[in-house]
């Protein structure tokens, strides 16, 4: 017996506010499965609700809240029902460990959720490499609380980044403009998540950059068929941010 | 006007279907907050399902879907409605660049679904000092693929952490053995994130421990209000991991 809304509307007035709220699929066939439809947004609405975010609930939360907030407010169904507060804990690095730059991790769960598999490995890959090499923030909000000048971090950890701007600045990792940086490196970061998003949605073919010389040097040796094979990443921004590259048994860099 | 559900289906038999499942609260308003209701898990099943989790979609997907495929199937809604898939990205220490270990990541992203934030941020830093400081794995499968030895990475990062386990095994990064090393190393931090989650339940009282002495000492100068204040990270197993502990300016370790 199949019974159509209008049928249902029609016959059973008091009913209506009840039926009407009845989703045409059940909401874990709907949204347990990745991805979720993307559509296209605006860089600097998605910038401006990423650094907002950041103030609310940090790093990670900020750039997963810039894009998926944004589709929430433009999609509507099913990134409303997403608890996107999860993503609190990434901040400072995870919990302050100082580990995986939190906006960077937001970004990646965001891509995540809108990519299939392969498409967001590649466009991870493309973020990280990007935020290693670019002098950030590279995003001023309207209504920043400091003009925030801009260091190149080199790697993707929480620690290096902030550590580099320090020395870049001379002002403190615990300061309000060191928190200011880090809220617009979050906008920075959901405002290029998105460029490659856009163009995602647009057809156009994601190409991942090849993994920087000096680390397919050293992966010769220690990764995969090398005389030392003891190293598990196959990319990053370099290996001397941390290891002495010349003379072996290699020195870590002060 | 109130209807209750017994009303609605003794009068209206046909309606039965559509009715009951009608939630009470709209999807959105019932999933988009967190915490969601943690209902204690079996600390076995939990580690097997990530074992075979990891299997499926690496490390950060296993230590997620062990916790929260567990309440899926023990709890059902709303755990049912959330694309656990999307935390496929932080494998290999996010998309193979060896940062935050993935079943670290993902235990966080579950622990932060079902626990008030500054519970969770304890957690997560218990979480993060076990995993540091304990020989690891310490979970065998039922049918593991390998007997695997363990070694303690001493750092929460994917790549130092495999490369400690390739230094005391003297086994491959890219091995077979390593993989399952890992797959039995997400099945050790999910078991270990539901012992905390069902003490959470408990009602015990979450005692995050202290920050180690060696971590203290650096960051009087290195911390808020030092000499030299140019350390975001507030947390870590040891800052001698990498860092050089005498002289400055310090040097990084081999």
């Amino acid at each position: 017996m199949e019974i159509t809304r209008r049928e249902v509307l029609g016959g059973i007035g008091g009913l209506a506010l009840v039926v009407a709220a009845t989703p045409t699929a059940t909401p874990s066939a709907f949204t347990a499965t990745v991805p979720w439809k993307y559509a296209k947004l605006d860089l600097g609405a998605v910038a401006e609700r990423g650094y907002a975010a950041y103030s609310q609930g940090g790093c990670m939360f900020g750039a997963f809240e810039g894009v998926i907030g944004e589709l929430r407010a433009t999609v509507g169904s099913p990134y409303d029902a997403f608890p996107a507060a999860m993503m609190k804990y990434g901040k400072a690095g995870a919990a302050g460990w100082g580990t995986l730059c939190g906006a960077l991790n937001g970004a990646a769960a965001a891509i995540s959720l809108v990519a299939k598999p392969e498409v967001a490995d590649a466009l991870i890959h493309t973020l990280y490499t990007w935020y290693g090499e670019t002098p950030l923030p590279n995003y001023a909000p309207k209504t920043p609380k400091f003009k925030i000048a801009t260091s190149t971090a080199n790697s993707p950890l929480c620690h290096v980044s902030v550590t580099r701007w320090c020395e870049a600045t001379g002002l403190k990792a615990l300061s309000p403009e060191r928190a200011d940086r880090c809220g617009q490196l979050t906008a920075s970061v959901a405002k290029r998540t998105v460029e490659l998003l856009n163009d995602m949605a647009d057809g156009k073919t994601v190409a991942a950059p090849a993994v920087v010389a000096e680390v397919v040097t050293c992966l010769g040796c220690h990764g995969k068929g090398g005389v030392l094979e003891n190293v598990h990443a196959s990319r990053g921004n370099a290996c001397s941010i941390c290891h002495e590259p010349t003379g072996h048994p290699i020195a870590l860099k002060k």
